[in-house]
């Protein structure tokens, strides 16, 4: 039987998962996949995942490929694994691809947002999308320091200390401090990003819009290759994966 | 011991209660309230609500009143009673107002919104604020209906039957349809609301939207003062009181 690879676009609520990777304990967006792919597609299914996204944190586009030999329609996956999967995670497209097609193995742009909700008192609505500052944000020092972000840096200071990377060089295509009413939405598009970078990211422009550094730090931080030049890695909850987007001779 | 009159803005997210109104089974957000303020202020305590939004309606700045003899200030109790709520309810506010202000004894203008999420598939992350259709819908068309509804009106056909109620006629200031990336949001502002009126009109504009019914349809369905001749009551999950407005001598 012939082998297909199939890519799935997968959109989640992480608020009730221990993270996307499989762990012995708690329960996880991969292991749910497996789960019901398998059921679904009766042979035993183990997705690979494009970002192996924390504890808390929400994707509205992460991305996971597997292989079957199922003859169902590759399109047509996606409309019956949406009706086995709990309904914090949905599949918003599936699609075949070449059978040598790795998510992680091939050059890729990928946008988070961070979302920081600005009240005297925290909004129950928004309370599990969004981190909750009651503190005054400058949001022009916020655009000053974010600016110091983009291109190509090493990104050592924001990178969550014993991660295990080769390189912690990365690009940033763009960072933007957008405000959206009440809410305060940081978006950065880049090539990779490290371990917790974005959370971190995002912690220390919340202390430059406190007042607590200056946006010029920025420059200094980045020389320092030191996670503790940095600023407080902000909460997972605030953390949304928008969209990966994929370049090269596969795509 | 005086008494003193205290009115709460109070913000919830609906999804887990019975909807405001105290009920032999199941928890309710007055219920909590009642409960909590109790506690803190050491006397019995009952609130009265300004509305009473069904299960599963959320609010940013619902109204409540109290009285109490306790001396702490007005203005700390917001702070106070946010310790003790459970997060998926917060006080935005919380003043002294004079000892007979009644928050349905008064003019008033209440904004709601009702959101409507739009895509091939349901949204995890949207999925406990707005009501998720698949189906085109023709924006345009649903302003044109939209236009009918504001003034003054008899909206009988908008209101739940069996409602018991004075008068059906009310008046709204304005309807308006607003897209929001893949949101599409119908924000109506009125001097007051029938049972269930916010969720009729929006299952109607939505059956307008799909092309099911044209927008002059609406001056019909008005003057049929027949619960039977509108659409569909849309989900409660999809609504949300924004806020409100009093007039008059006491405010």
């Amino acid at each position: 039987m012939e082998k297909k690879r199939i890519r799935i676009i997968v959109a989640y609520d992480g608020t009730n998962y221990h993270g996307w990777q499989l762990q012995e304990n708690g329960i996880t967006i991969e292991a749910e996949l497996n789960r019901c792919l398998t059921e679904l597609l009766g042979e035993e299914i183990r997705v690979i995942g494009a970002s192996r996204t924390d504890a808390g944190v929400h994707a509205l586009g992460n991305i996971a490929v597997f292989d079957t030999v199922n003859r169902m329609p590759a399109g047509k996956i996606s409309y019956a694994l949406n009706q086995r999967l709990p309904e914090d995670i949905r599949i918003q497209k599936s699609e075949e691809v070449p059978s040598d097609w790795h998510p992680r193995h091939c050059a890729s742009r990928k946008t988070y947002e961070y979302r920081i909700y600005r009240g005297i008192f925290p909004m129950p609505v928004k309370r599990l999308y969004s981190y909750f500052v009651y503190t005054p944000l400058d949001v022009g020092r916020m655009r000053e320091a974010a600016a110091y972000l983009e291109g190509e840096h090493d990104f050592r200071s924001f990178c969550q200390t014993g991660a295990q990377v080769e390189s912690t060089v990365r690009m940033l295509y763009s960072v933007w401090v957008e405000e959206q009413d009440s809410d305060l939405v940081i978006r950065v598009c880049g090539n990779g990003f490290l371990y917790n970078m974005v959370r971190i990211l995002a912690g220390t422009l919340v202390e430059v819009g406190q007042g607590k550094r200056e946006p010029e730090s920025m420059a200094e931080i980045l020389a320092a290759l030191d996670r503790g030049a940095a600023g407080p890695t902000a909460p997972a909850h605030g953390l949304t994966l928008i969209k990966y987007e994929f370049f090269g001779k596969n795509d």
